[in-house]
């Protein structure tokens, strides 16, 4: 698996430039990040190109020359990690590394035509990474296929553990999430506004269910992050050496951006954290209700000669949907989803905080990927197993019980044959499994395996009504899991449908009345 | 029940001066905190003094008067909260409600020898409270006992809800808890010194375990909150004001240290913030192992002739084990613990974020005080029942599966009559309760209640081995409530000892071997 890594990222052996060649350090050991993907078998290929200090939106800002566009030259790349986006667009790696503050991963992935995770600040630990906003800078992951990122996400997050997941964390989407759409579409033009709806129309095809929200709290805390006092976060990261080293290959927008940040007052800094946090309290009521929020990644794909002529006015509106998303403590996946003109267009799901297992299932049903290993969070956040017989089969009318408190479905699970399946009579016909005596002749029975969080097990139980039970069952390879039963006496007084080997069997069977 | 209100907390009807008269504003409404507890039945019966704009840890700085010890009036009272301390400590109130940034809540309960609880950060609301520093601000209750202490704090939980309560809240401390003591007792004269030895003594006879722990980075912390830029909150929170004011009633102490943090750069408090949460790290891997943290509140008690020859130093050193405390995001409980000399001395029971039920529990043992009530968290943090029947009784030899994950005693339960237990011989005997068939007598069985989170229930159960399982069962009073069951096969083939009514009737009769 070949690595591009973003240069402001440290892999031992060679230089961490952060796109200012005087900055240049030799770092004594890979970042944790990337020590687990080489030790999962990368092979780091190369350092990338980056707008300097990875401040920027648009990948020409770095005296290494600029990005450009992977297939129009005369059109930027996108940044900061323009050149691990490239990179891998190129197919000259198979993943690139990048850093996402303002965006820096998400943008350049969609001009790309690429997918990248960017995953819930924190998370990943941003040890052995040059800062950029620090509170703000998250590891991102480049790739051509979903799957791919996926599984890179994984790697890294068990390999470079940061703040850890909740007890509640959320492993899948719902079968039909819903999946709030912005009410106004700033910056963008007919073609990328029909891009968009085309998006949105292709995830309520998928079983979305899309709902229209104020987009007003996002853009306006899009817009502090570089017209208000948080800048100063990266005078803090690189002003000091800026400072002293007036002779450095500053690119001049990156130096008015520092440079004008180091005597922003500590009380002006306070108070537009306050603004965000209640733009966030506000933008998370506007979320109320929905599982996610699609958004068009970058409003548009301008040529370098218009970021030359306005750069830091082009590259602020290049933020418009993606600078509010750390500042929210949200993660992201962007999409490609289609063309928008000339233009290759991307899309966005972005979720709450540790909802990151959300953001990626339902990124997965815009790009078709299926995901055919568990979603990354799986390796990392505590999860549980459950195995169902009845109505919480994927598609038994409980289901959502499960899916509701984010269960992620498992596949298929066969018990030892050991088991009895009675039917219970009722409103909802249900299944009672109990184990066979010891010595006596059982059915090996077939159900689901779900994985789901602690707290949501723990939730599920204390809701069971009787006479349904949990226990463990043992399985056919010899393990034993977490499984439905049920009272003994009310199972005992039960029709046996236990030659049917399992309950859709026994329905198809005509035996579930 | 009457309350005395720290007076830089809204109360309808009072102007709020934060110790400042120039400052005073009549408030439209109640702190949302105050109205909970007015409309729990709680009646203001005034307004309190307090070190202005709550900035020390003296109870001097007012230009409304030095508020002096309650017992010796030639001594500080403590602050800031000094006033709703005072008022407590001489029986006008029976609930002084105050603020605790730095150690305004508990170093006044201290000196006056009063308890205080102190939650942890942004878990009650602190909306019509004047910020002192805004993002370490907590309300604090101080009381007589810790019994109307826990009353009041799950009032005001309830009521003026924050930030909400992860999923896996410990809602109790464990039977034998590992309580950590200073390596070191910087600032305590023999007398002091003594008075901790003994508190941490008690401490252990009442069942804890105690280690002694390196207290560097808490003390660096402590040191910071004032020494450092941390200290331009309070410029952010009234500094504009105090600009504009020039005339204003200003104490001198409270002038230079407000008017000192204007020009502060952003660039510097994000550096200490930095610097904050790298002593964080140190000081949680410090605590590692154990269930919380026990210091000397204050570690002295100075005459009014004294701190006014040195203000700032004297305050400073009052700070020493209860600044870090709100800049770590813990939780505090702080309880009288005897005399040091002349003086009242107190220990206050420090706990990670949300281990508020875990202080409370510790500290009640060091007052021997019988929390006829549940701990106040159990008010507000999500947690569900578990009714048991055998080895996880409250003196079972299993119960430490429980209590290790945060559950609580939550007192005995009796079943309906209509269930059956069995015994399970094994290395552990285990009962099976299962319940009779419809129409069949069955027998009403004692077990022990506990309280647990989510995500501990969930825990618990995918720990669980075959044959037990979880269901419910129904109570006495015709309630169905999550509880012990098992494998029908295996509870048939026990040996009935239904007759016995419960476990440890049973134990008691010889029936289970």
């Amino acid at each position: 698996m070949r690595l591009a890594v973003k240069d402001n990222i440290d892999v031992q052996g060679l230089p961490t430039t952060a796109a200012c060649p005087e900055f240049a350090y030799q770092p004594d050991r890979d970042a944790p990040a990337v020590a687990a993907l080489r030790a999962a078998g990368g092979v780091v290929i190369g350092k990338t190109n980056l707008d300097q200090f990875a401040t920027g939106l648009v990948g020409t800002r770095s005296p290494y020359g600029v990005v450009p566009d992977s297939r129009r030259p005369s059109h930027v790349s996108g940044g900061s990690s323009s050149g691990s986006a490239v990179a891998v667009a190129c197919q000259e790696a198979d993943i690139g590394v990048g850093t996402d503050t303002a965006g820096s991963g998400r943008v350049p992935a969609a001009l790309q035509g690429l997918v990248a995770i960017k995953p819930t600040v924190g998370v990943i630990s941003t040890d052995g990474v040059v800062p950029a906003c620090e509170s703000y800078d998250c590891l991102t992951i480049f790739a051509r296929e979903l799957a791919l990122a996926n599984r890179a996400m994984a790697v890294m997050a068990a390999g470079a553990p940061g703040r850890s997941w909740p007890a509640d964390t959320r492993l899948a989407a719902p079968p039909n999430p819903v999946v709030a759409v912005p009410n106004e579409l700033p910056e963008l033009d007919e073609h990328w506004r029909a891009a968009f709806e085309n998006a949105a129309a292709a995830l309520a095809d998928a079983g979305a269910r899309i709902r229209a929200i104020d987009m007003t709290p996002f853009l306006a805390a899009a817009r502090l992050l570089y017209d208000g006092a948080l800048v100063s976060e990266r005078y803090d990261a690189v002003g000091e050496f800026i400072d002293q080293h007036p002779d450095a290959s500053l690119d001049s927008a990156v130096q008015r951006i520092i440079g004008g940040a180091r005597d922003i007052p500590a009380h002006r800094l306070l108070r537009d954290r306050r603004e965000v946090q209640r733009l966030y309290r506000r933008a998370m009521a506007s979320l109320d209700g929905a599982d996610a929020l699609l958004v068009p990644t970058a409003p548009m794909h301008p040529s370098i000669v218009e970021v030359a002529a306005d750069p830091i006015g082009v590259n602020a509106r290049m933020g418009t949907y993606t600078n509010f998303c750390n500042l929210f403590d949200m993660c992201a996946v962007a999409v490609p989803a289609g063309t928008a003109g000339e233009a290759q267009f991307g899309v966005t799901v972005l979720g709450r905080a540790f909802d990151d297992a959300v953001a990626l299932d339902i990124a997965a049903r815009l790009t078709g990927d299926a995901l055919s290993e568990a979603s990354w969070p799986l390796a990392v956040a505590r999860n549980v197993e459950l195995v169902v017989f009845g109505a919480h089969l994927r598609a038994g009318p409980l289901a959502h019980q499960l899916t509701d408190l984010g269960a992620s479905f498992a596949g298929a699970a066969t018990t030892a044959p050991r088991y009895r399946m009675a039917v219970l009579d009722g409103d909802l016909p249900k299944p009672a499994v109990t184990r066979t005596p010891d010595g006596t002749v059982g059915t090996a029975l077939t159900g689901h395996r779900w994985l789901l969080s602690p707290a949501a097990l723990g939730t599920f139980l204390a809701a069971l009504p009787a006479p349904m039970q949990l226990g463990k069952v043992e399985l056919a390879d010899g393990t034993w899991c977490t499984a439905f039963g049920c009272d003994a006496a009310v199972a005992a007084a039960g029709t046996d449908i236990s030659c049917y080997g399992g309950w859709a069997a026994a329905i198809e069977a005509g035996a579930v009345g």
